[in-house]
């Protein structure tokens, strides 16, 4: 179903997916007087304890879905593999945003790719791979080091391998389990950047300060806004990004994630890929800027006027990974710092535990 | 019980009340990573959406008191007005805070103005009144114009009275229910201002910037920060909060309100109540300082330092009273904004809907 116009300020919003994501944008929206409905298979989702509404239930479950349907206006979600078939029954009963368009993209790397270089943005060569055959054809092509993926289900580094020189193509392509793929060319980048913008169902575009990301072990650690880009690479950050949603007629926030590579004396944007959600790298937000990312998405998908996305402060965001956490104490006591913490009950290595804003002097 | 030492990041946080600011501390305690239980009388309490575990019952229901406290680590509350019963009941159970002294003094407001004068704060001169014959010495001695007050569960300009040249005794007497009361001297004051301090359970003080208030039909109308008072003012308006919960031995926020009189060529304060919890005039922290004094809150009823009261930008928050949330599109469009809605459904005349924060340019 389509969003007519302009949801109540007494709707239910119903969230797929029930981890720190789906906390968080549960969270913004009560602060707008909104209600909220979780929907996600694990007893114990963080996003549970923060709503009085939530269904604990397979993706698959038909009754589940059906009465989660009917208890909401309006269907959003926090991970961009909700499965094609819980969409696609959702959304023949309540609209559901960002819509199909944006998941089958999204979901699908060498779809992704493809969206991104017909609508004329620079993206690092890639190939299609279904088979050894044709993994040796991609790699004859594109060359050495490559990086081979799945075209669904990664994420934070997984289902993902470098094939440099020497390496065996049938282990690397074992590696991922067999799965449709996609080879592309080993960018040079010199930093990784990402825009966060969001699309109302007006059509309105407004896209926040781009943000400049460092990873530990294919997991964001740290991320700095303004990013250390000139004037012109940030505007035209803020343009590949507005065509994205554009094109897609999306209705939401969008992450896009961009390389920057050297360019003579210059530098240069190509896309590495998008979240159709709210995104690690815009958690800043949430202190930094008049409207976090979770109020703009809440705001999106009830198709209400976008909020101000002005920067108020120069800030950094610290993931707080596994036992990252653990001295929360001493975190708590930071100056100038909010700490944000999920309520996830096991400290697990790579898990995501929390995060720290900090507005920088 | 007495808190021995700073709760774990698993705690279970015990809100009295169901209200907006138990709803937003319910928030504020969720972005922490806590769960709350919240526990109110009225079954369309707003917070109760925003917790997985909430209790409706009566406050002298003392089974479900009982389940109450043992399900929760320390118990808070958004309203003085506490029973004596209930906060006694619980406080043999679990830690209850801020403590019993606090809510006895500040329920009363013939002892929160002894206290303040015990103290050397300067407070309108005041008289107890039980009775009319009390009332005529009190008017005798104080004069008029004088304001007499109840000494219990007045609020937003309920339950007082002004007597004027003229006004005939036993008729004002009448008009606050012949309830025991306090006569106070008519203060002529030129602005209003407060201050939300906070202390830890370490004894550490923190107090916001001074908020200056303005009234609409005896409801906050709006709030801006900074206070246009001078800098010494600020000053001794911060150290008078802090005299204050200090004397108290208070645990949590605490908000002050204190009246700007004239004084030749410059002002004095005088006190003129408490509030023992988060306050109205204190919302714009949310959006316009580093920490909200609902997370403050949080933080030093969990035994755990205080955060950084900075204040990031010059803000001001406006009350959405009644029918002033109707067109929450145009306020939702508004520029430097943040629209704060309490998920309430019916409109009453006077009822707080939501809160409006603008940074100001």
């Amino acid at each position: 179903m389509m969003l007519e116009g302009p949801l109540g300020t007494d709707a239910v919003i119903g969230i797929l997916g029930g981890g720190q994501l789906g906390r968080m944008l549960a969270l913004a929206a009560a602060e707008m007087g909104l209600r909220c409905h979780v929907y996600a298979p694990e007893p114990d989702s963080p996003a549970f304890d923060v709503t009085r509404r939530f269904t604990q239930a397979d993706y698959q479950d038909e009754a589940a879905l059906a009465r989660f349907a009917q208890d909401v206006d309006v269907v959003t979600y926090e991970f961009e593999n909700v499965p094609s078939f819980t969409a696609h029954f959702l959304a023949s009963r309540v609209p559901v945003l960002p819509s199909g368009r944006a998941l089958e993209v999204t979901q699908d790397r060498l779809k992704e790719k493809s969206f991104a270089r017909d609508l004329g943005l620079a993206v690092p060569d890639f190939a299609a791979v279904d088979d050894l055959a044709s993994l040796e054809v991609a790699v004859r092509r594109i060359g050495r080091p490559s990086v081979l993926k799945t075209r669904r289900f990664g994420y934070d580094g997984k289902g993902q391998t470098i094939i440099r020189d020497g390496a065996v193509l049938a282990e690397a392509f074992e590696a991922i389990g067999e799965a449709p793929a996609i080879l592309e060319a080993f960018v040079p980048f010199e930093k990784e950047v990402s825009v966060i913008v969001a699309r109302a169902l007006n059509g309105e575009v407004r896209a926040y300060d781009v943000c400049e990301n460092e990873h530990k072990d294919h997991i964001l650690h740290r991320t700095q806004v303004p990013a250390r880009i000139d004037a012109a690479l940030e505007a035209e950050a803020k343009a590949m990004a507005a065509a994205l949603v554009t094109k897609l007629d999306y209705v939401g926030v969008l992450a896009v994630e961009l390389f920057v590579l050297p360019q003579g004396h210059t530098h240069r944007l190509m896309v590495n890929e998008m979240a159709p959600r709210v995104h690690n790298s815009g958690h800043w937000t949430q202190d930094g800027a008049v409207t976090s990312q979770f109020a703009q998405h809440i705001r999106a998908i009830c198709g209400w006027p976008l909020g101000d996305t002005t920067r108020i402060a120069d800030v950094e965001m610290l993931n707080l990974i596994g036992h990252d956490a653990d001295d929360w104490q001493a975190l708590l006591a930071g100056e100038r710092s909010a700490p944000h913490l999920y309520g996830k009950g096991a400290v697990r290595k790579g898990r995501k535990m929390g995060h720290i804003t900090r507005l920088l002097p």
